[in-house]
This record gives structure tokens, C-alpha cells and sequence, in this order.
């Protein structure tokens, strides 16, 4: 199963995938999902908003037990990175009929269409959607890098955009949501665990800074005459690591676009995005605060022109308590042994979930820590040892 | 003439113009040449580089007097640079014929091809082919952004890409080259001078510095376990700019490219490209040598790897003191003032040509400095008395 999935959207330069929402390496995504549904004898279903179902028993039924992640990837994401959450869901099932049991309500594999937001700049689609936390207006306003808007995206997928919508029929139907995920950072690999259990999802945002200038010959220009984009930025960089690293908090510019882009030009515009989060709303005010503070005074002295646009805010996500505990007691009694509960930087599906539904997730430890990386790795045993914990949440939850 | 000129490969969005070689833009232009060549009755031919020819005359009849420039741009560039060199040669032959002058040597209209390097990375490449200053295995190495060869742009254009090499025969009928060109400074404005004659051509050179570190998720990887490039790259653009103030030189970051280029993703690659220029070598080798000194140690701090390549180096160019004096005798006369002589921060065609023929430049004020960019600009009566300035020299110089 997991094999069958390994080469799709892979480049082969780079070793990373590139699984875009709405592109051919995301049709073959969904086309595997639709036949690992089918093979189990599942009921396999798209919704409104394209987000894959396969489901054990009616969901009409209601207080269903729902499981999954996302099949779509970052620009060269690594292999793990949501796909684990979706493979170990159909293997946690598998492990639940070799164990015998019958669960006595609905269970539920889902594949959330767009988590990582690779191609339309907005994480979550698929999920905020179905929430009713993005409106049907600002999906359709959502355009990619080459000027293709969601719909049209859409549209050459053969997925009808006017569909699209909040979906609170199919959500009310849900009963608990976990979501099992590799881990992204090195907290379970410095306890220990294999598995853990998150607390909360930090605050996060993602802010983009516009440094205008003036575009100019490179040779020619003396530097008094200058007013170039690329200084004023570069000292922002700077400046959002310390801020960061005084707050406890994490920063990042890793995107950015510059304008002529020419060797022998002083840029016109430098544009870059800035990523932060903290553990706290009022760390991440501090630093995303003082980061626009020094950027303004820097793009003043450089004569240039400085717009910050806050391009996307998620608050701090508490996943609901019962269900955590619930889930600790089952992994505790099982393992016996303490399951780390952990919190994380990262967004995901179920963070969008948690303001509608019982949600949780699993953590599956990940040595290095890294993520978003060709690079990205859990060892075997490790996701063995996740599917089993699933098998035992949805054991508990669907079969008490 | 230049109004017909104007619209060719003008971006409406920005308004400025991408004139790339072996573009549908760049056979606009060179459509243009050829019939501005046709309604003078000038013989028109292209050389084996793709370089375009118009002569009055035969020039196998050896010690021809050749004046031109280029029609290609910089990323969103001006409307001057490159095009008012061949729009004024055109219009100073107008003016000859107005006056009743013939010629005694021949007397050419060149269009060099890609002299801006826009699109292949290198400049001068028509001009450096004639010279032998790049060999045709350079030539055919050379590769765009979508990953395009050189031979291929050539062949989609119609141009026979193995005919390219160096043409002496050429070069030999050529007694002396000279280009008119707008200014990319304000040495003239700074004087109150409506045309300059120009020195020299500053050495200058483009480095490469790939800063390689590790990608990994921007939310969940703690500060401490970060290799980001994009540090040590912030703190090589501050750097290159105090550097360059102190030696009097300058020194730019205009371009660059990030991968994975994801606002979530901590990049595993910053590549900038710097971009240096001095009145002579050894303060270009102070400041070149000093960025990359300070890089290579902020690359090791945080545990980044720096690979610094030379992409390309052209040092000081004089041009020939007899015919620069004679041509400043010649403007001096007519216009009975003292002409301007400057030193240029900006490669040429002419600087490639000062090699192998006397060759000579004539500068057109240019009031705010601005170029490579879409707001550069000429006066009407500067870009006036710049086709005088240009018909008196080829009348003093051809028809004696």
C-alpha cells in the first residue's frame, strides 16, 4: 500500500514531492485512496468540497469515528508528511478486522483535499471549507502562481467548483476526529516515545512584506542615489530571528520574490514572506509586532516603501480535553506506559476540525525532526507502533 | 522610427520592457532594423551571431566607420538602453544625407544580439561570439530559465546555431566603432552637459553564492536545530553594501532564487548573485574578496555550506585615446565647448569590441541616473543633440 503510493508526484532531481492540489500527481493521489476504499469494501464518497470518504458502516447513522490526514504535499515535501495519517488509517482498519472487532458506530478514512496550500497560498482548503472557515467567496478569489484561479483548477480536475461549501450535515455527523500525523519537530525522540498525543496547536500567521524601491543599473548607480528593497529586507531577516529567539517563539522567511530579478539591477521590489509562531498569543504579537516595527524604521532609512499584509491567522487550536484523555487512557492501558502529550507549531486539518468536533491527534516520533524536506523520516517500527495506537483509539471509540 | 519601436515588448503591467533574445519580442525588433535598413536603400545583412548589419557602401572595401548598439533589455528595462544607440544611427545617417555628405569609407548600422544577458545569463553574447571573447562550446552550453539551451532559442528563431563563432574578417573591415548610448548615471547632469565621451569601462564581474542548508518546517523545527541559508545571505547583502561604500565601488544583490520557496518551509537553498563594479581592479578585488570572506564565515555559523563561483569577468576597458581625442576635437569644434570625458560602471558591446578595433563611446544626459527600469529617461533636445554629436563624428571620421 504504502509502496504503490511512494512514486507518485515525486521529482526526481530533488527526491521531494510535489503533490499541488488539483494537479495530475493529485489525481493519482485520490485515485489510490478510491481504490484502497474499494479493495476493503468500503463506501467511497468525494464531498462538495473534494475531500476524499470511505466509511465502515452508515454515517448517516451519526457519532461516527472519523480518521485520515491529507495526501498533498509542500514544494519537494517529504514522504510522511500527511500521507502517514492516510496509510495508517486503512491499516488500523485492517488491524481491527484481523483483531475481530466490530465497531458498534460508523468509521470513517477521510483524505482532506489542500492541506498544505503548496499552490493557492491558503492552507486547509479542503477542511476550512467544510468548517465554514473560509466563505465560497474567498475560495473563488484563490489563484495559483501562474494566474489559475481554484475554480478553473477545479474545473480541469472535474471537480464542479459552484459545489463548493460549508458542509455542517456531514460534520454533525462526526463524532470524534483523530488524526494521526508524523511528528514535525524532536520532542518524542528527546522522551523517548514513539507515540504522543498533542495538547494544542500553537498561534500562527503568515505575513507578507512588500520593500518597494526604485529599479536601477546595478554598474552605473551610486549607492547615495540608490534606494534599494533588497537592504531594508535583509535586515528585517535578521532582526525576525532575534525576535524569535528572545520570545521563545519561531520565525521564518522562506519565501520570497524580487522584481526586475536581473543580475545587473537594484531590485524593485523584494518581496518576502514571514512565517511565525508561538506558544502564545501575546509571544506571537511581541514578535511579529517588533519585526514590523524595525522593517518600517529600516525601510525608512533606505527610502523605501514598506507594506505588511497579514495573509492568513489561525489562533491557538486547544484539542478537546475528554478526548485527549480518553485517548491516553486507552494508549496508557494498552502500552502500559505514559503517553507523552505535546503541543505543536504546525497547522493541520484537525485544527480546523477542533472548533466543530471532538479532535485529536497522534504524534509518530520522527528522529531528525525535519519535515518539509525530501529529508523527512519515521522509522518503521515507529509507524507500526502508530498504526497499532490508532487501531487501539479506534478500538475504544468505535467498539467500547 | 522610435515611435514604431516603442510598444515592442512592453509589459502593460509594468511598463517596462523585456526584449529577450531570441524572443517573439526580439524578432519584432530585429523586423524593425531590417526594414529601417530597406526604406534607406542600405544593404542589410546578419552575421553568422545573429548580429544584424545595415551599410552605406561596401564594407569589404575595408577601414569602415560602424555606429549601433542593441534592442534587447533587461527585465522590465527602458526604453533607451540598447535602442537609442540604433534609433540615433539611423537618424544621424538621415542627417548626413540632409547635409549632402558622401562618405569616402562605408559607413554601418549595427544591432549586436544579446548584449543584456536577460536571458541566458551572460552578456554581450553576439558581440563576444564576433570577438572570440567566448568560444562556441560557452555559447552552447548556455542555458535559460525554463532550462532552454542557447542552440535551441537560436533554432526556434530561425538562426543556425552551429554557424555561431568568431568572424576576424569581419571585425578587420572595421576601422572605427562607435556607440551612442544613453547615460546610466548622472556624471552629465552633474556638469550641465547634454553629451559626454567616455574613458573607460569599469572592471566588473557577477559572482554566484549558493548558500545550501537543510529544509524543514517552518512551524515545528526549534531555532537551535535550524540550518537556514537564508541568515548567512542576509548578513552577505549588508555586508557587500558596506564594503562597497568604503572602497568607492558598488556592489549588488538583484537577484535571486530560493528553494523550496514555500512560506512554510525553512529554505534548503538562497542563492543571490552579486553583482561588482570599481574604478580599477584592485578595489573591485578589496571589495569582491571581502563579501566573500565575511560569507563564507556566516555561512559556518550557521552550519550552512557557501559555494562561490565566478560567472563572469570583464576587466578595465579603455577605449582608444586617438580616436576619443579625435572625437572630442570633432564635438569640441562644432559645439565650440569643452566635451565631457567619463568613466562607466556599465559593460558595452563597445567594451567588447575595444579589443580588437578602435572603438569609442558617446553618452546622451541622462536627469535622474534611473535605468534598467522602466521609469529611465532621455529628453527629446538631449536624444537631439546626441544624433548631431553622432552625425558630426561619422561625418569627421568617414567623410573627412
Amino acid at each position: 500500500m504504502w509502496r504503490q503510493l511512494l512514486p507518485v508526484g515525486r521529482n526526481s532531481a530533488s527526491g521531494g514531492y510535489r503533490r499541488f492540489a488539483w494537479t495530475g500527481a493529485d489525481a493519482d493521489c485520490r485515485d489510490w485512496f478510491r481504490e484502497q476504499a474499494r479493495r476493503r469494501g468500503l463506501t467511497y464518497e468525494v464531498d462538495r468540497n473534494g475531500n476524499q470518504w470511505a466509511w465502515l458502516g452508515d454515517p448517516a447513522a451519526g457519532d461516527a469515528v472519523v480518521t485520515g490526514s491529507h495526501l498533498d504535499s509542500v514544494p519537494d515535501g517529504g514522504a510522511f508528511d500527511g500521507p502517514l495519517g492516510v496509510v495508517s488509517a486503512f491499516a488500523a482498519l485492517d488491524e481491527l478486522r484481523r483483531r475481530g472487532v466490530r465497531p458498534v458506530k460508523p468509521l470513517g478514512i477521510v483524505n482532506f483535499g489542500d492541506e498544505e496550500g503548496a499552490r493557492f497560498g491558503l492552507a486547509c482548503v479542503g477542511s476550512r471549507l467544510t468548517a465554514g472557515a473560509l466563505t465560497v467567496d474567498q475560495a473563488h478569489r484563490l489563484t495559483d502562481a501562474d494566474g489559475i484561479t481554484l475554480p478553473q483548477a477545479m474545473e480541469t480536475a472535474g471537480h464542479d467548483p459552484d459545489a463548493i461549501g460549508p458542509d455542517p450535515v456531514r460534520l454533525g455527523r462526526i463524532g470524534a476526529f483523530v488524526e494521526l500525523h508524523v511528528e514535525q519537530g524532536r520532542a518524542l525522540d528527546l522522551t523517548g516515545d514513539r507515540v504522543g498525543v498533542a495538547s494544542a496547536i500553537w498561534p500562527h500567521g503568515r505575513w507578507r512584506f512588500d520593500f518597494r524601491g526604485e529599479a536601477n543599473h546595478a554598474g552605473t548607480t551610486r549607492l547615495a542615489d540608490r534606494h534599494d528593497p533588497m537592504l531594508p529586507y535583509a535586515e528585517t531577516v535578521l532582526t525576525a530571528r532575534q525576535e524569535a529567539e528572545r520570545a521563545g517563539a519561531v520565525a521564518t522567511f522562506g519565501k520570497m520574490a524580487v522584481e526586475p530579478n536581473g543580475v545587473n539591477a537594484v531590485p524593485s521590489l523584494v518581496r518576502g514572506w514571514l512565517d511565525s509562531r508561538a506558544c502564545d498569543q501575546e509571544r506571537l504579537d511581541t514578535v511579529v509586532g517588533g519585526v514590523e516595527r524595525a522593517a518600517r524604521a529600516y525601510a525608512a532609512a533606505h527610502d523605501v516603501q514598506l507594506d505588511v499584509e497579514r495573509e492568513s491567522f489561525t489562533p491557538v487550536v486547544e484539542f478537546d480535553h475528554t478526548l485527549r484523555d480518553g485517548i491516553a487512557r486507552i494508549l496508557g492501558k494498552d502500552a502500559g506506559l505514559k503517553v507523552p502529550v505535546l503541543g505543536t507549531g504546525a497547522g493541520h486539518d484537525a485544527g480546523i476540525l477542533a472548533g466543530r468536533v471532538p479532535t485529536a491527534m497522534l504524534f509518530v516520533r520522527n528522529p531528525t525532526g525535519v519535515s518539509h524536506s525530501p529529508a523527512e523520516f519515521a522509522a518503521e517500527d515507529d509507524c507500526v507502533a502508530g498504526v497499532l495506537a490508532l487501531a487501539d483509539v479506534l478500538e475504544g471509540l468505535a467498539a467500547p
